[in-house]
C-alpha cells in the first residue's frame, strides 16, 4: 500500500502569488469556490499510515503540516511522523521548507549530488544538524530502501531517474542559462511498496522516450503542469519567459503532457506544480474541462489517494 | 500616523511547532480558543495605509500576506503594496520569508552589514534580483528615511540600534558560541513618522541602560518574549538550552522584561516573538494574567494598532 497526501499543488509562488494581481489570483483571494487557493507542490507518502516521507519541502511546509493531521506529532514531547524528505531539485520551491524542519529532529534527507551540493553551498541549511539529519545521495536509476529514523524498514523504496531540466534560477550558469541536461539537477521519483508504483515528476522541460516508457508501469503519475501553453506568461503580461526557458513543457498542444500520455492506461493521472497563470486552476475554465475529458485530474491541496 | 499590523507573533518554529507534542502545541492544534495558533514574528508598518514595510520576513510570510488584505496587490498585474523589508538579524525566522518575495518585484532591503553579509554568503537569496531589490546598509544610530520603490517618500524614518544578541545558530562561531556583542548582528528598530515612535525589539539577550532610556520615548514598544523564565525549555523536557544560551532574556523574574519596564509609561507595551513553550501563549494561564496586570499585551497575529 502507498498512501499519498497532496500537501501542495501549485508551482513556485503558490496560488495566489504574493505579487500577482491577475484575474485568477484575484478570484482566489476573493474565496471564489472555482479558484481554490493552493500552496506550493509537495506530496507526503506512507506505506503504513503512521510514518511519512515528504517529496520536496516547499516554502509552505509549516502551513501544510498544520493542515495535515497525519503529520502531527503523536509520540514523545519532541517527535514527528515525518521520517525523511526526498528532493527532485534545488529550486526555492522544492527546498525552502527544509528550514522549517529544524530543531534537531532526526530525519533522512535524500537528493542527487548536484542538489546536495547546492544545499552545502548555502550555510543556512546547516540548521539541519548533520548529526541527526543524514544527507543521503540519490544515484540515478539505483533503487534505495527508505529506512525509518529508528533504522526499521518503512516498506518504501525510491528510485531517482533523470528528467530534462535546468539548474535553479539562483544557480543558473550565466553563459548557458537554458542548458537542459539530464545530469541529476532535475529528477523524477519512482516510489514503490514492492507492488505499486507512484511516479512524481513536478518539473520536466522536454518529454523523453524513457519517461514515456516508465509511465506505462505507474499506478499513479503526478506530472508537471506549470503552464498550459508555452507563451502563457508573456501573453498575459505576467513575465518575459517562455515555459521552455523556465524548464517546463506545456500541458496542451502537440507533444504536450495530455498529447504525450493520451494512450497511457495509467490508473491515476494527476497534474501538479501548476503555475498561477494556468487556467486549469479555475474549475470553470474550458481548459479544466479539456483536462478532465483527457482522463486527468487537477491536483488540489489535501487530495488523498491510496495505491 | 504609524499603522501597524502584527503579521506574526511567535518565536522561531511558530505555535504550534512542527515537532512539538507539548501540551500547549496540542491545545493549539485542537483549536482551543485559549491557545490561538501564531505564525513567526513580523510586523507590517505604514504611514499612509497604502504602502507598507515589513519588519523581518518570517518563514510564514506567504500565509501572512494571504491573511492580510492591506498587503494584497492593488495595482498593475504584477505589483505589491510592500515597499521594503527591514531585518533585525539573520536568524532563520527573520530572513526565510525573503524567498517568498521573489519574481523580480522591486523592493528595498535594509539590514546591518553582518546581516547583509549572511545573505550574501547564501546564494539562494540571489533570487532577490539585485537589479530590482536594492541592498541598503543600516548603520547603528543613524536615521534613514524609507523611500517608496518609486522614489517618493513613505513618511517613515528608521533607526537601527544595538541590542545584545548573538549570531544565528547556523553561523555561530564554534569557539565562542555564546558571544553576545552589540556589533549589529542583532538590532532593534526605531520607526518614526516624525511624531510617533515604534520600537521593535524581537530579540534581546541582556537589558542595557540605553534600551531602557530609548523605551521611555516610545509610543509603542514591542519586546522579546521568547521565554517566560530562563530554564523553561529544560524543565519542560523540550531542549537543553537556556534562554540566555539562545540569546533571549526572560519575561519574568528580577531583571526580566516586566520588572525592567515596570515604571515605564509607554502607552502600548506588547510582548512578541513568543516561544511555543511560553505559558503566556495560553490565555487562561496565571502568567497571562500576570502580564496583563503589569500593563502588557500579548501579541496575536492580526492585531492592528495606529499611533
Amino acid at each position: 500500500m502507498i498512501q499519498i497526501v497532496v500537501l501542495g499543488s501549485a508551482a513556485g509562488g503558490g496560488f495566489p502569488q504574493w505579487n500577482s494581481n491577475a484575474p485568477g489570483c484575484r478570484r482566489a483571494r476573493a474565496h471564489d469556490p472555482a479558484a481554490l487557493p493552493r500552496t506550493q507542490a509537495s506530496l507526503a507518502i506512507s506505506a503504513d499510515g503512521r510514518n511519512w516521507f515528504l517529496l520536496n519541502a516547499s516554502p509552505d511546509l509549516r502551513a501544510q503540516i498544520n493542515a495535515t493531521p497525519e503529520l502531527h506529532p503523536n509520540g514523545t514531547l519532541r517527535s514527528s511522523p515525518i521520517q525523511g524528505v526526498l528532493l527532485t531539485g534545488g529550486e526555492v520551491d522544492t527546498i525552502t521548507g527544509l528550514l522549517t524542519l529544524r530543531e534537531r529532529q532526526p530525519l533522512g534527507l535524500y537528493a542527487t549530488r548536484p542538489t546536495l551540493d547546492l544545499l552545502d553551498a548555502n550555510p543556512i541549511f546547516e540548521v539541519l544538524n548533520r548529526e541527526v539529519v543524514t544527507r543521503n545521495t540519490l544515484t540515478l536509476n539505483h533503487p534505495i530502501p527508505l529506512p525509518l529514523t529508528d533504522g526499521q524498514t518503512s516498506g518504501l523504496t525510491a528510485t531517482a531517474f533523470a528528467v530534462p531540466g535546468k539548474a535553479p534560477l539562483y544557480a543558473e550558469n550565466a553563459a548557458n542559462p537554458t542548458a537542459q541536461g539530464e545530469d541529476g539537477e532535475t529528477i523524477g521519483l519512482d516510489i514503490t511498496d514492492g507492488t505499486h508504483h507512484l511516479l512524481y515528476i513536478p518539473g520536466c522541460a522536454i518529454m523523453t522516450d524513457a519517461l514515456i516508457a516508465r509511465a506505462h508501469q505507474a499506478d499513479a503519475l503526478f506530472f508537471d503542469a506549470t503552464l498550459w501553453h508555452d507563451a502563457e506568461m508573456i501573453e498575459a503580461g505576467l513575465g518575459q519567459k517562455t515555459g521552455r526557458r523556465m524548464g517546463h513543457m506545456s500541458v496542451s498542444g502537440p507533444g504536450g503532457v495530455l498529447d504525450t500520455f493520451k494512450t497511457h492506461r495509467t490508473p491515476r493521472k494527476i497534474l501538479i506544480h501548476i503555475n498561477n497563470s494556468n487556467p486549469i486552476l479555475l474549475a470553470d475554465s474550458p481548459e479544466s474541462a479539456q483536462v478532465e475529458a483527457a482522463g486527468w485530474q487537477v491536483a488540489e491541496d489535501g487530495l488523498r489517494l491510496t495505491l
